[in-house]
């Protein structure tokens, strides 16, 4: 594109004296405009995807790029994987596919074309959308793993874990407040709650970040991501003012990132299949809440926002988390394949160990230091490995990592996203593998190189 | 309740001289006062989901007497049908469910553990969330039926038509306006439209309504349902002004419901699979949006709001709607099983004349007159048969419909949550044949008694 660019600039700005020279050169011009307009339309139309992501992601190239290259992998082709983006940006979960083929038949789910025709799954649950078989599967799982207090609690089911963040903003502002209620995060906080909460411009709720400019003892709503999102640190409510309402979002406290302590205990505690059993594309969260009357507020968004959550996906969902219980309660099944969260743990353990090691060959990145802990579930002490990972580029010169990253075709989402510094980017470690491998193999290469 | 409570006061305000008897009085009262609260927490826990659907459907009555009614239903046990309440306030398309049954294994589908794992469907589509087999059975069906245009068209899937309709506010109201945009609709107007656009307070758009309350050569939102929910009429937009931005809801331009004259052709459509196949509970809408600027401003809310559409979902309408399409298209199959535009007219055809004998009984209600029209699908020529039915109470003694029909034990929603009067009632017609019978013979026992 520049070079087509310059070239027709070139052709406007040359000096020419002969009327009939100009006029040829006009012609020349137009024809070079025309033809710069119909590789733009083309680049618009075959990469829109990329321009529309930009917003999202903070990212200008095309996803498409690597989805053909995910598509149809080519190893030992190093020339053609160069010229490919490796996308780091989303925490997309795709590592999880191949435990999922593995498992053959265990988690298929068939649909007959008579179910779920109402829009209602247990008229007599608070939750009339939910389907019961799902809340049986997400309850029995937590007591499996031990990393989430279930009794007494109302579940909510959301269309992923973002509509159910919404829905608790719903049910703790009180539509006849004065002022919108200040919603807060100690940074770097997960680069979507700013973008979900300022997005209609809500007279509810008013995205503060991390600030001290707000009233600590009028409500407050402060969001706790625990391990947190982008940096796996774990950390409890940072504001300590007496209206502080908390929201925990525990989307990443499974056993395949952190040592499981103890059971998570809270109000107000947010899940979702997408990082948990990886299953992102069925779109399914949900949340364990204490007080009744917050659980029907979030009912009632839910509602109004969507008349309820596709009961294909729960269904689906509840087959999938039921199967993971399965593999740990039935010995003998689990002698056939490989349990569910020990595959995560040690994709997770492996991942990590080739990114150290990657880090460590130079000095232009680091990592932070994560905190190590005996979880309770698998018996195994071990630190902290999320699904990102939050890297500082050390070098002075390099200011901006995110950009810097990009120039050696690595997409990944700048600290800026995250109310962090752009010395920082956030990288996800749970994509395709080969993807991943090939991100390690460049970030060697460059972390091997001199400085500039 | 009420007369509990005016118990206690009575006792609260006896005038009692003797202090002994003021004291036997006051743990009377501590005492009638407990029970009181007892009486309440009870009737809250019961009924927890009654008064949470009040505000939604502006009923106070358990939607689960109607569950375990048509769960088990007992023809002949007129006593017991009695007691129980017949729910026709929600849309809820459990008349399609029959057909679906009769359609044994042609429309089940089989999901694998390892699909839909990743976010993205179709990195190369601006609506990268959008499962390419759903997009292209929603073509197909729409150039079978010839309901819609779809030639340069962007298909936007959303969780329902209802995620749709946010979409589409966020896209056509500028962030950096000063003032909301007005949101208008003539009345009466389908009851979740203010519910909706009023939710979060937002100041990207505001509701008004039926109104003339506002500048018409500013940019202003007009909803038109074609044809209308509640009342069924056909009608185009009623707000002349030069601000005029429309959305056509046309969920109902099906033909089982209103003959299909012409390929609806606006700039923004909203279609919903819960009243074109009856699947309700996989929430699932789409919208056909001519300008790629809008397309894809919707496609960022639905990227905010929720990362997507259930892959689920649109996995399973895409086989019913494809299979639908088949029973049209493939002549031997559409002698097995009936086609199914011909079982949703037929079915309705049936039901509107059941109602219409009722209502003709006697002079307690009234309809309003529906168009005729020849419908290009199915070479019919055929009055509108509405969904919903839009019945006014005429005794001038009867001043809330709603309220005079649930005494009768029937639930509808009254005209004013549609911007009218209450006078007007609307009714579903498209629930379980069972709900629709007992329905039918208490509204003709009514309307043939003598005017109160």
């Amino acid at each position: 594109m520049p070079s087509r660019v310059t070239g027709a600039r070139v052709v406007g700005s040359r000096k020419v004296k002969d009327q009939a020279v100009l006029l040829v050169a006009g012609h020349w011009l137009m024809l070079s405009v025309a033809i710069n307009i119909g590789f733009l339309l083309k680049i618009i139309h075959d990469g829109n995807l990329g321009m529309d992501w930009y917003a999202f992601n903070g990212n200008g190239v095309a996803v498409s790029s690597l989805a053909s290259y995910t598509a149809e992998p080519k190893p030992g082709n190093d020339v053609q994987i160069q010229e490919k983006y490796i996308n780091l940006d989303h925490g997309d979960p795709t590592m999880y596919q191949s435990y999922w083929k593995q498992m053959g038949d265990r988690t298929t789910i068939v649909i007959s074309g008579w179910q779920s025709v109402s829009y209602f799954s247990d008229t007599k649950n608070l939750c009339w959308f939910l389907e019961p078989g799902f809340a049986k599967a997400v309850t029995r799982l937590h007591n499996l793993v031990g990393n989430a207090e279930t009794a007494n609690r109302h579940i909510v089911v959301g269309t992923g874990s973002t509509q159910l963040f919404q829905a608790v903003l719903y049910a703790l502002c009180p539509s006849d407040a004065p002022d919108p209620m200040s919603i807060v995060s100690a940074a770097p906080f997960y680069s979507s709650y700013p973008l979900i909460t300022e997005c209609l411009k809500s007279g509810l709720y008013k995205w503060k970040g991390y600030t001290n400019d707000f009233d600590k003892d009028e409500p407050y709503i402060e969001l706790v991501t625990y391990p947190n999102n982008p940096d796996g640190s774990i950390r409890d409510a940072v504001f300590n003012g007496s209206g502080g309402i908390l929201i925990h979002d525990v989307a990443y406290y499974w056993p395949q990132y952190t040592p499981i302590s103890s059971r998570a205990d809270h109000d107000i505690m947010l899940f979702t299949l997408s990082k948990s059993t990886g299953h992102a594309g069925t779109r399914l969260g949900w949340a364990l809440v204490k007080d009744e009357a917050i659980a029907k507020k979030m009912v009632k968004f839910i509602e109004i926002s969507s008349i309820g959550v596709s009961k294909d996906s729960q269904n689906r969902a509840a087959k999938t988390l039921d199967v993971i219980s399965d593999t740990y309660e039935d010995a003998e099944t689990s002698n056939e394949s490989k349990r569910f969260f020990d595959f995560g743990y040690e994709e997770m353990a492996k991942r990590w160990r080739q990114l150290r090691e990657a880090v460590n060959k130079g000095k232009r990145f680091s990592l932070p230091n994560l905190p190590v802990g005996k979880c309770n579930f698998s018996n195994r002490t071990f630190g902290t490995q999320p699904a990102f990972a939050w890297v500082k580029c050390e070098h002075a010169s390099v200011r901006d990592c995110e950009s810097f990253l990009k120039q050696h075709k690595i997409l990944t989402r700048g600290g800026e996203h995250f109310g962090s510094s752009k010395k920082y980017v956030r990288i996800s470690l749970i994509g395709y593998e080969e993807d991943y491998n090939e991100f390690i193999r460049r970030l060697s290469l460059i972390n091997s190189e001199e400085s500039p």
